[in-house]
């Protein structure tokens, strides 16, 4: 049987196609189905109605398997390219100051910032748990829009992956990225020197606070939101009025005190922080003194730890204060020589002990 | 207090360093906790002991939250980068013929290897559920450095996520890609022509029809294994022997059928298949018609669709012929101009169906 070309209303053929045709590129059900990650039709309705008409850009909307780009114009911004992936299994995916979806492209572009690359192309892989409201996907889908909107950067590419109700905890989202590297700048945990200023950008600890009251197995009620950002044009900020810089590191999971153990063991030196000098709300301290933790561990999700040569500290710091990410800016630590590989606090109260990586676990899925 | 250089043994604080740099880094636990996701110590550790030291590559090591390479080089193997990503949630975690790990890694590399890219650079992210044996991620990253190995990239940088018992189902993986593509190369699902000839590198199904016989729900024995398998090299002896590849793409998820469609819809034209052509193994057919399937939307990881000039057809056969990966290579197909979007097969019958796209979900969790 062959399509005829004359009356083809007639042919049983030629109306089935009508009838494919007719299909709707919208997502109809109100929850995620199987379906929606078979890699089938309804597969493809999500993908066009939530993540390409949200994502939209010349490049995504070629629907490839894989996105491509011409290397030639990023070479006038650079000659390396940074490349990072993370994956966000935050509960619960909405809390005070932002959600699962601004998180996973501020996470990235973040992560690509602190090696001094300007952002440019995001992945978002998404796997979601039968079940899961479609409007709930729909929110964090315009919620990733907005935030990727605000770094700059264009989500090129994804995939979908749909697994059994009570097979994944409703939605987890992977990012990668890739930034260019402008020409000399050298940024690595290994290039800290004894007598480098430490700086951070501003309060620690307001993410995982916020996530922890967000759980609600607290009676406890504050006004601490997560400080969920973008950092990447304060790190322009930075390197413009110091291309020096030596070490950057945002401080996510494991807070401050990681990065700083991570800075310490990478270029073999000690650092020493100053208790009184690290800014931290009143809120932050009471939650962690009820619970026993320590908002050194806590997790940040704007929050950038910056070592410099002594001699740039304050023009670092005057460059940072400039920026609304970085208002609060301040010192709070400087490197010694030894003892290597290991962080010590001094305290309030004049004493010093160890800030060691955090051992055991504070807060399981804060990001 | 401060270190003194004098005595430092009767130093309490001296001995507390010495305390925390005796600690191996080497996983000690049998079964994943939560604490391997936090950001510390145990996270470090693992990540030392099982990713690092079996991915183990200069950009990697450096563990720095993001990989950064040059530019320069790449310049002389291409002009334009792919860039791809996928989650990998296929259940169970080992089947024949393969596992999780290797599937993550030939995966991403396929979806590079279809632009026409040389694969180059893979990120690993893991979310791993609390309980995991940690023999299991152990045998999945060795699988992995395996894959990586023979597809040639290596994996330079990663993140690893745990969430509680229940809140995922053993392990996730999702890889990105980045991979350089030769100059003069321009392989797009819009480039179809009509007459272009379809050619497959081999039998379809065999993904598919392992993972539903490797579940154990149905009472059926067979022999067949998961033809996952990088295609880099295979392409490259295409694009070698015809660098006027139209489009390329492999049928993974949804598979034949679906990646047919997809082609039909991009290039707006019409597809005829010529069922005793199509490559599939007397089980699947088995298997198929036991369960009510169809084998044509089963999934593939490691069959490649080509679309070439009908011209080239032969040419390209015979380059495929040469190659492990496509020595069961044929033609099954033809584009016609009408009708578009549609993509009809001619069944051994001798009547012609429409090969829709997957409506509905056939079996989740195959990749």
């Amino acid at each position: 049987m062959n399509i005829s070309p004359t009356n083809p209303i007639q042919n049983p053929l030629f109306q089935k196609i009508e009838q494919v045709r007719r299909r709707q590129a919208k997502v109809q059900d109100t929850h995620i189905t199987l379906a929606h990650g078979s890699g089938g039709k309804a597969m493809r309705d999500l993908i066009d109605d939530i993540f390409v008409s949200n994502f939209d850009n010349p490049i995504l909307s070629q629907l490839e398997d894989q996105a491509s780009f011409n290397l030639t114009p990023l070479l006038q911004q650079g000659d390396r390219l940074a490349f990072t992936t993370d994956s966000y299994v935050v509960d619960p995916l909405f809390f005070p100051g932002s959600d699962i979806g601004e998180l996973a492209i501020n996470g990235t572009v973040n992560d690509l910032a602190v090696s001094g690359a300007k952002p440019l192309y995001l992945t978002c892989s998404v796997i979601l748990e039968e079940g899961l409201p479609v409007e709930t996907l729909r929110r964090v889908a315009a919620s990733m829009k907005a935030a990727a909107k605000e770094a700059g950067v264009q989500i090129v590419t994804g995939d979908t992956k749909v697994v059994h109700r009570g097979a994944a905890d409703k939605l987890f989202i992977n990012t990668a990225g890739i930034g260019i590297i402008p020409r000399g700048v050298n940024i690595s945990a290994q290039n800290i020197k004894p007598g480098d200023a430490i700086i951070i950008n501003g309060e620690i600890g307001n993410h995982g606070t916020a996530i922890l009251i967000a759980r609600g197995e607290l009676a406890l009620d504050t006004n601490i939101e997560s400080d969920c950002q973008p950092l990447h044009s304060l790190v322009e900020n930075i390197l413009h009025a110091c291309p020096q810089v030596h070490a950057m590191r945002d401080a996510t999971r494991g807070g401050l005190a990681t990065v700083l153990n991570e800075f310490a063991l990478s270029s073999n030196v000690g650092i020493r922080l100053y208790e009184e000098s690290i800014p931290v709300r009143e809120e932050v301290n009471g939650v962690c003194e009820i619970l026993g933790l320590d908002s050194l561990y806590l997790a940040n999700e704007g929050k950038l730890v910056v070592v410099v040569a002594a001699k740039y500290a304050k023009t670092v710091l005057s460059a940072m204060k400039l920026h609304p990410a970085g208002k609060d800016a301040c010192i709070i630590g400087e490197v010694i020589p030894s003892p290597t590989g290991i962080v010590l606090l001094k305290t309030v109260f004049g004493a010093e002990r160890i800030v060691d990586m955090l051992v055991g676990d504070q807060l399981p899925r804060i990001c």
